[in-house]
């Protein structure tokens, strides 16, 4: 089967989401990673090119060098699509310029610093041949796929109550004073737009909505900056409603010192409930009302399609967060490539503006002394 | 050491409470189960008293009778202390009638109907001699006593977030129309006041106000009557401020359909957090930022003084659910026998004002356009 | 319901499993604590019953006069069963003398010091009215019963394999020499008898035996003294035979240093398997081949009748060891007062003389060059 | 950084073990791979390196010719390194060929068909200057590198005993009568030499042998071949020595109807224990006597430099089976780039001959009537 031929803007040394891309491009075989501008200093960039091996031609000083430079290869040598793994402020920008010169675009999230800026690409995009993804890590896991398959064939019943949880403790302290460079930036309105609400709770609120395959309508939120002195939220809570009735509960949090990652799910019908947690991300809790609970896991052969296809192993041979990513760039890679296997299962640009219409919900209801608030996407 | 001699109003044939009050009262063998008012129909509290043996003399068919009866009984053989375990609009009179009569109380939760009659029970016992504890059981599990102790000696630093939780199933379908008996008063406005909020909301109040030591100060909730036709709330969701500046978020629900009752609590300060869940009762999980997670079990010889006085049998040996409770009861006897060990760790009136005026203020808070709605204690 | 007149032996000041004797007696109400030789010691008996609130007449200095006074009391008030609870020397002479005088008998495990004192016990029991138990107490747990109830059902297929582990890590040093009472007897060759293979070994050959309905033919085993200078054995280990067909494993240690009581069991079968723990009492794993796992906790409405019958509470109300301990009281309380619902399901003497033997088989064994040697009754 | 050029043999259609191997050779970005000889069919094998998208001269019909071509490619192109995936009977052939002609190493586990065959390679290898891994995975899991530590470090004290366990399910039924290629192979005597002893019992042996740094000096086994008309054995348990005193257990079966693949290892010391599963492979629990449990999770800073080294993600963002894998085939090409970070921490040689000493003497001891039977490597 043929491979992508990718490139990469951002991602160079020090950056953790970088890697994490070129691993998950690597992992099935579907990208030969071929260029990249990995920094905005192009000593940098160079120095991470040749850790990677790369030809020094194609590793750029600019995204705006990339993009030009590439596009004025010959096609069966130029890059076919471009990773944008750059802090958020620097995402439109790339992205726009990407698409203008004809290469598929995966963009990690949020898709913008703006809502905004969302809708430019999205109109974008609809001009242009190129597709896009957002990667949104955790619909690629395949025990949430199975969740969102008994939601949609009705096991569950009607959705009465969602609740999503995204608790973390990396910035329980001042981290941004002290050199840290994710905290910096992450920290830094200019540069991430929002914090916690924008950094994993756009996480939560699309986990939500992918399983549940609901809308969330309206927010009655509280976003607190706990971290004296800092510039960003750095906790969020909020009541959900949701299109059709079900409501529920949002806390995404990097305040909860001692905690690491622990993205849990819980989506409750008339007729039973699921949940899945991040720490135990092979397993799939089914709760049916008047049965015994049901632990499904990835790889038994009881799965459905979606969670079969996105499970690289037999049962019992665990999986985790690359595989995951690798879930989105392959399904990407898969609908670049026309085959005909491909589900188009990776998150669309209609998830990347919902997550920024979702954030500046979020911070205007912050603000309001009116109990709920619209999403406007 | 001497025995407490207990009557009991309420907990006839088919209570489920009365009969978790009877073993918890049993267990330590602090007190004597001596007479009873066990239902308002006089036949089926004789039957109740024959199946526990007790003389037919003392055996009531109103807890008028029985409160009246028992204090003109000479002082070596009278009741001493009744414990109170009929639906919530059955509290006050009972209570109000045993303080003028000379019983100390034990008392179901919630306290009372309404917020006006739990602060008229507060009014008189404070003209009493006379003691009074309300069933609050999870303040009675012992790594929640640990849990208290450990935001209380600083181990977290300043506590910023709580979040608890108490989701239900049973009452995912319309349980009160077939015939079901616990169902069909819980659901009835005139006898258990509130619904979720009520029976299971003040639970998980209490909790996050017994670990965190801080009152919740403001309540936004959103309350819900998800099956169809119910006349009480059935689900609730809140966003909570406590004093000192910690928020926070509760959730009780009963339309969880597939939960059993999996009370769950998490409190993190600065400097790290604490989980316990009734699931694993047994277990504390302390997690402080920049170490490796800790499980603190039961009986471990680093408990403190309340957990291990709360604890029977050494670690690896589970306690549950009648222990918990029967630590209240014992510690309420100890109070009442003028033990020196006596640590007066049992819920207090102050407890049950507070659960009472939690509820109103979460009912209040429901039907605001306001976000935030303040607790009047 | 009528109460049984209940005597302790041993079980003072300072015991451990005297305490849970009594807390299992009182916890269903089927036993009233009348009387006790509580210690070798009169005084300390003396004190033991004073602070269990009993007449003082009716506290003895030792076991003969208790057995033999008693039983000149008129039979409305004399004892009617004697708990033993002494060391296993202790255990032969007071259960003999107890069927002598026509008492019934709760013995703890293991049932006596020898094989031959088990088999005189048996002996003696065949030539009486009386009923005798013996306290393994892991039989009591619901979820062991229901465990026992699919092997028995057929669910899981012929049984091939039953692994069944007890580690223990509170004799990983030589906590004889520092005045520990618990330890003193149990690694005292003359009071104890066998060291781990005695105390913690034949809990988990019974629960094996139990759940499988299949009794153990050969053993090939090693103990050890693990802890120098110390005079019985602290680990055993052994593969099994089973009657059937099936084989097995069996770990009992107590250096396993940090572990608490975690005692595990897991069998397989043609068509699937179970695993319980004691660490999750309240949870039985079932796994069948090509399924999802199930969870099926106490209280759920799927359970056999005697994992009912065995349980008190509701769905989610973790019960623990008391209870456990309690189920085994009051089965034979109920099979003592002929009721109806009585299911004997308590262990027997036969149970008894199966745990001597295979201490005795396990101790050749392990002596032995040749692989297996058979447990002979 | 440079890349190895890899080759493969074996691994073609149809295979589990060859796509992993690819995974893990990919996901860190150290090898490319150029060709192989996929299958013993060369349409099947050209058919897979056409999936692979590699050139079609470079894609064998044998592993001879593989071999032999490959090593007469200019340097600058030949395959540097061959990771052999074939059935075991096929593991010697090739690898003695390949140090013939200069080729580093990677072979699937267990080394060889027999222990002579083991010698053999042994013995070729020292005469050569290639390089040679056995992928024994578990020996990759970062909490594996951290529990080794752990031990080495003292901190559980000398150790006392080592359980290992590795349940399976999967060949509970004839499968081998059903067309499965998995299944037939591993059950013929020919083409797999031993059974569950070999395929999953050498990767309980190791990993014992690597956390505990203990080599195994007999064992007491049986080998049983459950399923009727099986030809191999599918179930083995053992009674272990170490060196130094420490005893243990070791369970291997395949019949374990409704098993995963839940690998288990404790190990205690006099000081405390530790416990790791595959199902919860990112976290290590650490029972010290007499404190708290830990529980250590990969991405923690208080990590040892071996697990740290083998983790890619931050804490809280789970790996698994292929990143373990992926470990091994990193470390080998960081040895064989001479890399300075380069920590050699990769199955050895020594490794792989001591397993199939280990599957030798399981089962000359399942045979034998006498207790125990030594490990003659």
């Amino acid at each position: 089967m043929k491979k992508i031929r990718l490139g990469m803007i951002g991602g160079g040394e020090g950056s953790f989401i970088g890697a994490v891309h070129r691993k998950a491009a690597a992992l099935d075989g579907h990208y030969d990673l071929m260029c990249g501008a990995f920094s905005s200093d192009p000593a940098t960039s160079r120095r991470s090119g040749e850790l990677l091996n790369l030809a020094p031609e194609r590793v750029y000083g600019s995204y705006t060098e990339l993009l030009v430079t590439e596009a004025s290869l010959p096609p069966g040598e130029r890059m076919q699509a471009v990773a944008i793994v750059t802090p958020n402020h620097l995402h439109a920008g790339p992205v726009l310029l990407a698409l203008q010169h004809g290469f598929h675009v995966i963009v990690d999230k949020p898709l913008a610093l703006t809502l905004l800026q969302a809708r430019q690409i999205a109109e974008a995009l609809k001009g242009s041949t190129c597709k896009l993804t957002v990667t949104h890590t955790y619909a690629g896991y395949p025990m949430i796929k199975e969740a969102r398959h008994r939601v949609a064939s009705g096991q569950l019943g009607r959705i009465r109550k969602i609740f999503v949880e995204y608790p973390q403790g990396w910035l329980s302290t001042a981290l941004e004073n002290q050199q840290h460079k994710q905290a910096s930036w992450r920290t830094n309105p200019g540069q991430a737009g929002a914090g916690a609400v924008g950094d994993i709770g756009t996480h939560a609120a699309h986990l939500a909505e992918y399983v549940s395959g609901l809308h969330i309508t309206e927010v009655c939120a509280e976003l607190n900056s706990v971290v004296p002195g800092r510039q960003v939220d750095d906790d969020a809570s909020a009541l959900l409603h949701f299109e059709g009735g079900a409501s529920g509960v949002l806390i995404a949090t990097q305040v909860a010192a001692g905690e690491e990652n622990n993205v849990r799910l819980r989506v409750y019908g008339e007729l039973g409930g699921l949940e899945w947690s991040h720490q135990h991300n092979n397993a799939l809790i089914i709760k049916l009302a008047g049965q015994p609970e049901q632990v499904v896991r990835s790889g038994m052969s009881c799965l459905c399609a979606a969670a079969s296809l996105a499970t690289r192993l037999p049962a019992g041979h665990p999986e985790g967060f690359i595989e995951a990513f690798a879930n989105i760039y392959s399904a990407f890679a898969l609908d670049l490539l026309e085959c005909a296997s491909a589900d188009h299962d990776y998150p669309s640009i209609e998830d990347g503006v919902r997550g920024m219409a979702f954030i500046e919900a979020m911070q205007r209801s912050s603000t309001s002394a009116q109990k709920w608030t619209a999403i406007e996407v």
